[in-house]
């Protein structure tokens, strides 16, 4: 099993909150998008690490991690990454929420990694 | 269908992000204790709404809000809360990870609830 958990480093950072319901979670293109944004997203400055989950009525929660609101800032105005927003909008989403936090602790348990 | 969406107010406010990897999602006294401070939280002062979302794998997400840090800490020492934790730890998680944020803007799409 693939480590679903960010090994993001000490506080502070940034963590971009993003909770969505999807009108239909087997779109092929929201797929084949969503796996192409995952992809380019390791790219980007100032990337930490993101966490994902996703229920079968198709809620999900993706949480993003940047060093900075900067970093931050230039994903969400990423090229590839406006086209996907557009398209989330206009037919992919019934609803979604975003929200930008600056992580201020955390910890972790059981298990050392 | 419920509202999965937290009905937060204008920011700030405070997020705790919980993320989890249970070893068994079937397991009965789990599910119990989940449902049991689903109540409960929504009595916690301070309280402002949480998400969440698991997957077939165990994979959950919980992002709980609260006003500050302060309605959060009383919520991490409540009782019963307190009990849960020490279970999670001994006996359902595998791994997860606790990350404490201050919420600095959000906003929303589609649909104007």
């Amino acid at each position: 099993m693939p480590d679903r958990f960010a090994d993001t480093p000490q506080p502070p950072y940034v963590a971009a909150i993003f909770t969505s319901q999807l009108r239909d979670r087997t779109d092929g293109e929201y797929q084949a998008t969503a796996s192409a944004l995952v992809r380019r997203i390791q790219e980007a400055p100032g990337f930490l690490g993101f966490e994902a989950a996703s229920d079968p009525t198709g809620f999900e929660m993706v949480v993003a991690y940047f060093a900075d609101e900067s970093s931050l800032s230039a994903w969400k105005n990423d090229e590839k990454h406006v086209a996907a927003q557009r398209n989330g909008k206009e037919r992919w989403y019934s609803h979604y929420r975003v929200r930008v936090a600056r992580v201020e602790h955390s910890y972790s348990g059981p298990g050392g990694r």
